[in-house]
C-alpha cells in the first residue's frame, strides 16, 4: 500500500493535534508528518504517536516534500499558503473559510458528496463545524422526504474558537465562581455562566458570516438550495456542538420515517429514549465520532415539519474527522 | 389609597423571594405580609424590607386574613392549597401550570391581555417563564403584522428549576474544574460545562410538557391559535431566559418595522446594535424587569420570516415581576 508524506499546517492548534491524533488512530498510511506552523511556533516539538517531531517554520521549499497538506491555522494563514501549497503539488484539504465557496474548490462531507472530489484541483475545502454535523443528519432524509426549508439555532462550544477560548471559559468560570471580575479577552463577550449571542463578525443584513456559512455550505455539500435560516449561539460548553433543526418537507414524515431512514445512515447515531430520558448532550459525545440525533418529534405548528436535536464533536466530524476522511476518500477514489 | 394583606405560599423559595422584594420596591399597597410554607419550612424568619417575618405553616384558616395570595410552590402545593385559599375569598394569583389552562382561570400578561382579568373567579394564573417573555415580544408584532407561526428554541436558566438547582450548577462546576466525578442529584443530567437537551416530563409525542405550554399558553394568552412549536433547552446559565424565535407572518416585514414597532411597546427593551455588538445576554439582564430583543433578521428562509433574539429575567419577568404586574393590575381595574 501506498504511504504518503503528510503535512499539517497549524499543528499546534486545537484541530491540528485533533487531526494528527485523528490519522493514527485510523491507521492513515502516513510514510512522515511534516509539522508546519508560523515562525511563532515553529521550534517547538510535538508528539506524533511515540515520536517527538519539531514544527518547523512554514516556507515554499516545506511542501516540496508534502503529499498531502491539512491547513487549519485559519483564513488568513490559508490564503496566503495554501495557494503555494498547490502551487507545489499538495493535495490541499483546507479546513478555513478562505476558499470553501469558490466554484473550482470542492466542499466534502464524505458520506454526502464524496464524488465532488473527483473534480478536485488539488484544493478541498472541509466545511464549518455546524455545518458538517448538520447536512450528515440532513442528507438521508432529504433524499427519502425532500426538504424544502430549515430553521437552525445553534449551541456551539467553546472549541470553536480555539484553544485560548477554552482556556478563557475556564479561568472565567473560576473567576466567576471566587467573585471576581470577569474581563473578556479572547471571546468576545463573557461566556462564563452566560451566552454570546453571535459568533464571527456581522454582514449589514444583521445575519454573522457564522450563519451565512451555514446557508451557503448547506447549499453547496447537498448539491441543493434549500432554503436556511440559521442563528449561530456560543453557550458555555468546552466542546460538542449542539442543533436545535427545524425542518419542513415536501410532504407528512412521522418519527418512526425519521428513525428508520437514519439508522441505516453512515455516521449517525440516534439516542432518542423517552423512558430512560437518553438524548444525546455534547459533554457525553465529546471524543466521539459520530453525528448524535435525538428528540426527533413532528411539528406541531406545521404538517410537514419536523424536529431534530444534532450534536457533534465540533474538532472531530466538525473539523479533524471530516478532513481526514476527506483523505482517506481522496485514496480509495484513487484521486490523489 | 386601600391597603391590601399580602400572603405568599412557597415564601422561601425563589419565586417566593423575588415576589417579596418585588412588591416593596414598586411600593404595592401592603397592609401586612404573611409568610407560608409547608410544615417543613416552617417556622423559619424571613426578612421583608426591615421587618423579620416568621413563615407560618399553611392551613385553611391562615387565608382569612389574606386578600390576595401569591402561590408558588409547585404544582402539587397548588392543586392542595389554591382550591381552599379561593373559598376563603383570597383572590390568588398562581405560578404553577395547576389551573393556567382551565377555562374559568384567566392567564395573563398584563402588557397582553389584562383585560381577561376582568373574568376572574378568585383565581389567575401566570404563566410559565418561557412563554410570559415571548408574548411581550410577539404581541405588539402580531397586532402589527399578522403572525402565522412560531418556532422556538430556548437557552433556558438552571434558575428555572430553582434554588437547589443553582446550587448545584455551582457545585457541579467547582468539581468539574478540580477534575471531581460530577454525579446530577438536582437536574437530571449534569449541567456543569454542558447542555440538559429537555425540561420537565415526557409525553407521548416526543415532546416535554414544558414544550406544549409554551404552545398551549401563547395560544390562551394571544387569544389566537398561533402555530407554535418549542424546543426547550437547559444551558449552565443560573439566572435569565433566551430564545431563538423565527417567525412567520402573513406579509413580508422589514427589520426597521420590527424595531419601529417594540419600541412603542411596553415592557421591551431592544438592544440590537450590530457595530458596537450589543445584544442582550442573559448575565447582563439578570436581575432586571425589562422583556429585551436583539439579533433582529430577515428570514433568508422564508418571505415573510422574522428572527429574534429574546432574553428576559425569568424570575422577573417569567414569574414574580408578572405576578405582581396581575396583582397591580386588578387593583388598577378595580377587581379586587
Amino acid at each position: 500500500m501506498k504511504k504518503y508524506t503528510v503535512g499539517i499546517l497549524g499543528a499546534t492548534g486545537l484541530v491540528g493535534r485533533e487531526i494528527i491524533g485523528i490519522l493514527l488512530k485510523r491507521h492513515f498510511p502516513i510514510e512522515k508528518v511534516v509539522l508546519l506552523a508560523s515562525a511563532r511556533s515553529a521550534g517547538s516539538v510535538q508528539s506524533v504517536g511515540d515520536q517527538s517531531v519539531t514544527v518547523q517554520e512554514v516556507t515554499p521549499e516545506a511542501f516540496d516534500e508534502i503529499d498531502i497538506l491539512f491547513s487549519s491555522a485559519g483564513g488568513n494563514v490559508s490564503r496566503e499558503w495554501v495557494p503555494q501549497a498547490v502551487a507545489h503539488n499538495c493535495v490541499v484539504i483546507d479546513n478555513t473559510s478562505a476558499f470553501r465557496m469558490e466554484e473550482n474548490v470542492p466542499l466534502v462531507v464524505p458520506e454526502v458528496n464524496a464524488e465532488a472530489l473527483k473534480k478536485h484541483q488539488g484544493l478541498i475545502a472541509n466545511p464549518n463545524c455546524s455545518t458538517a454535523q448538520l447536512v450528515v443528519a440532513l442528507q438521508p432524509l432529504h433524499q427519502a422526504f425532500e426538504i424544502q426549508r430549515l430553521v437552525v439555532s445553534t449551541y456551539q462550544a467553546v472549541s470553536g474558537a480555539g484553544n485560548q477560548a477554552v482556556q478563557e471559559l475556564y479561568m472565567q468560570t473560576e473567576q466567576a465562581l471566587s467573585g471576581q471580575q470577569v474581563i473578556p479577552q479572547v471571546l468576545p463577550k463573557t461566556i462564563a455562566f452566560n451566552l454570546i449571542p453571535f459568533i464571527g463578525s456581522f454582514l449589514e443584513s444583521g445575519y454573522t458570516d457564522e450563519e451565512m456559512k451555514m446557508t451557503h455550505e448547506v447549499h453547496k455539500i447537498m448539491g441543493s438550495e434549500i432554503p436556511t435560516c440559521a442563528t449561530c449561539i456560543r453557550v458555555p460548553v468546552a466542546n460538542g456542538h449542539s442543533e436545535s433543526v427545524n425542518i419542513e418537507f415536501k410532504q407528512p414524515v412521522t418519527v418512526e420515517q425519521v428513525h428508520e431512514t437514519l439508522k441505516r445512515a453512515p455516521g449517525i447515531v440516534i439516542q432518542d429514549d423517552l423512558q430512560l430520558r437518553h438524548f444525546p448532550t455534547p459533554q457525553d459525545i465529546s471524543g466521539t465520532d459520530p453525528v448524535y440525533v435525538g428528540r426527533v418529534r413532528q411539528d406541531v405548528s406545521h404538517p410537514n415539519g419536523i424536529n431534530l436535536w444534532v450534536v457533534a464533536d465540533n474538532l472531530r466530524k466538525g473539523a479533524a474527522l471530516n478532513a481526514v476522511q476527506i483523505a482517506e476518500s481522496l485514496i480509495e477514489q484513487d484521486l490523489l
